[in-house]
Formats: structure tokens, C-alpha cells, sequence
């Protein structure tokens, strides 16, 4: 049985990371795009994550972890295997924190996102798959002695997640909707607890690729799935498969999950180009892709936030993506 | 001779604007390509004017104009002209105030803007080109004895526009330099006066596209000055000519003014798509193309702010350009 998050938890995460994260600022969009789309009546506030340190709101998690480390772990360093924006993170977290950080990348990685990993010091080793990856990054902790940060996995990544719904509370009195992305579902995992510690009556609305709803599945089954294979456009919501601890507290603070196609997702993008000025990687366009989409009616007259969880995107991809 | 324009009448104009238009906030931005780029010891905080209503700084001096109008002019309504951002302002403003608006727009006017001017409320007449429209415009005015918004002179098109530089002022103390967009130097008549009543000490660079260079020019003569011919990918600069107030506001209190071209634009707004998630029109890279060129140098181990300006493009023109 996985222990609920405390508010107090909560609170000592966030003052455990106040002043090396960003404090991400929340932009209420009014366009008259907006209100043709889902009525004049209803608020969207987004929660700029996108501009936290290493892009995403991995940096919050990644982070937490690292300063958890023992003074032994310290020593000893961290490892990750990753696609791209959690490795990014695990590498700024290292480097902030003096550790030493090697981390697994998948060869198909984005180009930008293994330049940014290196920005920050930490050794890469690249896997032909994901399957080679898992199998490496094991053998790193096995014989190096590192620690392993899973990339959505764990009360301390939820604790580190849940500051982000913690700010969010804070920046947003009287807040009716959230609506965040699934990849894994630790984002969801933090986010919809501390929302539901500290505005019960707030609405947590997940939202999947459709090419990617493990939390879907494991909802329906009643316990965390796999699905066999990932395809969507929004990368960095890919995770196969959903994990206990995750699960449960996405199980707990959710209210609905919804799910987005591709089409949406690049739509989406295209309506934050046009309104909110913002050039956003796919999975950072799924909260409002949502929002415009299968969440629209649910959600109508409300005030909603939704995470604009991240981007780590280089010039001609985006640039394909919206075309 | 042009008055000054006093802190005591800044403040007020903002206290007419608060409420009525957001108070963009502040990012700094931190990124190893940054670092690269402009060294370690430089900040750089980016004021993120392209989130305000109507997508940009034009919004405050508008709306500081209609509301400055006196009960009969405000019945008879207003008029303006413009290629785009200063008619959506204007329209924006009308609708806000309650205030009849009939705008001339060049033909050649991006649809995206047209179509954001026309969501506003405001009537639209296009104009075959800019000198036509200036035809157009005089005539709407003189016999329907519209008001007539000019697109970046008169005083208190100055103290709107300071209203950005007293919050940006108030938002980063210990600022040391600010780079502002020029395009027929309204922004940066009313920014640069503003911050150096509040901040005597920090530097302001003003930046110009080389094919739009009207305040280089004349600054060099001593008095305002026209170019003949307007070539430059930041259409929103692209004015044709100075014009007294604004010349001498920013002769009074800019430092130092320098030039980017096209492809500094396009480059800086490829930057600002990878390190700031940012999707610019050009005028919007403007500043960030001034610290990454030209004013490298001199703002080096500063601190920076650098207006973003403001962004009304589409998806099509924004991938053709960055690419």
C-alpha cells in the first residue's frame, strides 16, 4: 500500500528546491481564438513549465532525488536512461548538487536534447533501444554503485512533481481544472496530490496520447499496464508501461482521464504558435490539446489551468511538426 | 521643444492601465548555448511583452489614448493605420474602452493579423499600399471626425509605453541595461525615459534592423530623418521615418543604438525557439539578436534585460522563416 503524500511533505520539498528551481510563472491566455473554442466563459491559465531549468518540469523531480542521496550515494553518482528530457534533468541535477552523473541514452535521442545532457557535464552512453538501454543502465548500477533515478517513478519523484501542483495552488486561488499530461505518470502522480490536499474541490483531468495510454489501460484493469507499443508524436509521453507507486496516487487525485490523437496534439501546438507564443515540443501542447479537444465540454465555465509541462524541441523538427 | 516625461506621469499612466492590460512578467534565461554565446557572467532577462493583450507592447499606448480622450472624440470614435500589431492594439483598445474603431490596414497585411483586428470588433478598409492608406486614413478622420491613433508618436503614446520600462524597473532591480526595439521609436521613446528616471545608471541600447534604420539615421543627422526604402524581415519595425517626439525622447536617453540584419534576426529567432520556447515573429528577436551581435561586447558580465516585444504570426510564416 502506497502512502499518500502529506501537505507537509509537500511543503518540505518545495523548500527543499526553492531558489534552484524557477518558480514558473502562470500566463492566463484571452484571445478570441480561445473563446470561439471553448466559449467565452471559461478561463485558461498556463502554467509555464517549459521555462524551468533543463525545459521540462523534470528538473523539479530529478533534483529532489539527487539532494536525497546519502553521503555514500554522493560519492558514488547517479544514473538514468532516458530519451531525452529526464536525462537532461538528471544531468543538471548532478551537476548542481556536485555529483557525478552518467546517463543512457536511446541513439534515436534528439540531437538537441543529448546537447543539452552534455551541456551539463554528464558522461552519455548511448543504447541502440530501449531494451539495450534498461539492460546497460542496470549494469551501471550494479557494478559502479550508482544510483538509479527513474524517470517517472517513486514517492520522492511524486514529491518533487507535487511542488509543481503546490506553486500551482498558490499562483491560482479558486482553481476549478487541471489539466496534466500522462507520460509515466509522474508528473500526474505529484501534481493531483498536492491539488487535492490543497483544493479538494478542483478537478484533475490527466491526458494521454492515444498511442501511449498506459494509465489508461492500467485505470480500466484497475492495476498498472503495459501496452505493446508506443505511437504517438509526443515523445516525451512514451513510457510503455505504468508503475505501482504512480499509479496509485494517479488512481486517488484523478478524476477523468481523457486522450488526444496526434492530429490534436499538432493542432494544439499550432493554437499555442498563434495565441500564446509559445513553440512547444508535442507533449507540451497536451493539456490544451485537451482542453480544446475531449475535455472542452467537461470543463466549460471553469477555471482551468493547464501544465505546459515542458519543450525541448531544435528549429526543424518543430518547423515539421506544425507544417 | 519636447517636454520630458516626469515619473509622477508614468505612474499615472500606469495606474489608467492597471487592470486593463497584463503586467508581463520576467524570465531570465539560463542555457548553456547562452553562456556560449554571450559568456557566463552575463544575465539575461527576457521581459516577455508578447504575452500581453493583443500580442504585444502596442496594447498599453492604445488603450492610454482612448482612454484619454475627451467625451466628444470618444463618440465619435477612432482611427489608425498600420500593416498590423498597432491596428489590433487600436482595435483592442476601442473595443475595451467602448469606443467606435475603423482601421485602414495595408493589403498586404498578414491574415493573421487581419483576422486578429477584426475579432476585436473594429471595421477594417484595406488600402492598396501605405501611401493610399495614409490618404485613406486623413480622409476617415477629417470627415468622420475620428480620432486618429498614430502608430508611434505623440506624448502619450510615450507614457504608455513607459509604463513598460516602470515594470520592468520595478521587476528587476539592479538592472544595468535594457535593449529595446525601434521601429519608429515609440517603445523605446517611452522605455528609455522611464528607466533612466528610475535606474540613471543602467545603459539602454536601442536596435534597429539595418533595412529599417530611420532612428540611425537620424540620430547621426541630429534631427528626424526618413529612409527611402523599407527591406527588412521584421516587418512590425519597419517604419519609414522618424518623427520629433519620439527622435528626441530617445535621443535624450538612449545610449547607444545598434543595427542587426536579417539573417542576426533569423538566427536569434531560432535561439529563442530552442532556449526560450518561444515562437517570435522577427521584431520580437529584435533585442535578443542586439545582445547576441552587436551589443555582445559592451553588455558583457551585465545585467540585461532584453524587451521581447511582442509576436502576432502565423504557423506557415514562422516555419518558412526559421527555416
Amino acid at each position: 500500500m502506497t502512502t499518500p503524500l502529506t501537505l507537509q511533505e509537500i511543503q518540505e520539498a518545495a523548500a527543499k528546491l526553492a531558489g534552484r528551481v524557477v518558480r514558473t510563472p502562470v500566463h492566463r491566455l484571452r484571445s478570441a481564438e480561445l473563446e470561439q473554442a471553448v466559449g467565452g466563459d471559461t478561463e485558461l491559465h498556463l502554467k509555464l513549465e517549459l521555462l524551468q531549468l533543463t525545459g521540462t518540469f523534470k528538473a523539479r523531480a530529478a533534483l529532489l532525488n539527487v539532494l536525497a542521496l546519502s553521503a555514500d550515494a554522493h560519492s558514488r553518482g547517479v544514473t538514468a536512461i532516458s530519451a531525452g528530457n529526464h536525462a537532461i534533468a538528471v544531468a543538471f541535477a548532478a551537476a548542481a548538487a556536485g555529483v557525478s552523473a552518467k546517463v543512457v541514452m536511446i541513439a534515436t535521442a534528439n540531437p538537441l536534447r543529448v546537447a543539452l545532457c552534455r551541456s551539463h557535464g554528464a558522461e552519455i552512453v548511448f543504447a541502440p533501444d530501449a531494451h539495450a538501454g534498461f539492460a546497460m543502465v542496470e549494469r551501471i548500477a550494479a557494478e559502479e554503485g550508482r544510483t538509479f533515478i527513474h524517470p517517472f517513478e517513486g514517492r520522492t519523484t511524486a514529491l518533487g512533481t507535487a511542488t509543481l501542483g503546490l506553486e500551482l495552488c498558490e499562483q491560482l486561488p479558486g482553481l476549478q481544472a487541471v489539466i496534466v499530461p500522462i507520460g509515466g505518470g509522474g508528473l500526474c502522480a505529484g501534481v493531483a496530490s498536492a491539488v487535492k490536499l490543497l483544493a479538494p474541490q478542483c478537478e484533475v483531468i490527466g491526458v494521454e496520447p492515444f498511442g501511449a495510454d498506459s494509465m489508461y489501460r492500467s485505470f480500466a484493469a484497475g492495476e498498472p499496464r503495459s501496452i505493446e507499443r508506443v505511437a504517438t508524436i509526443a515523445d516525451s509521453l512514451g513510457a510503455p508501461y505504468a508503475l505501482p507507486i504512480s499509479f496509485e496516487y494517479c488512481r486517488r487525485n484523478v478524476d477523468e482521464l481523457v486522450r488526444v490523437n496526434d492530429d490534436e496534439l499538432r493542432s494544439a501546438m499550432r493554437f499555442l504558435l498563434r495565441n500564446a507564443k509559445l513553440a512547444v515540443e508535442p507533449a507540451g501542447a497536451a493539456a490544451t490539446a485537451a482542453l480544446l479537444g475531449p475535455a472542452r465540454e467537461r470543463l466549460r465555465g471553469k477555471r482551468v489551468a493547464a501544465i505546459v509541462c515542458g519543450s525541448n524541441i531544435d528549429e526543424a523538427t518543430y518547423a515539421k511538426l506544425i507544417s
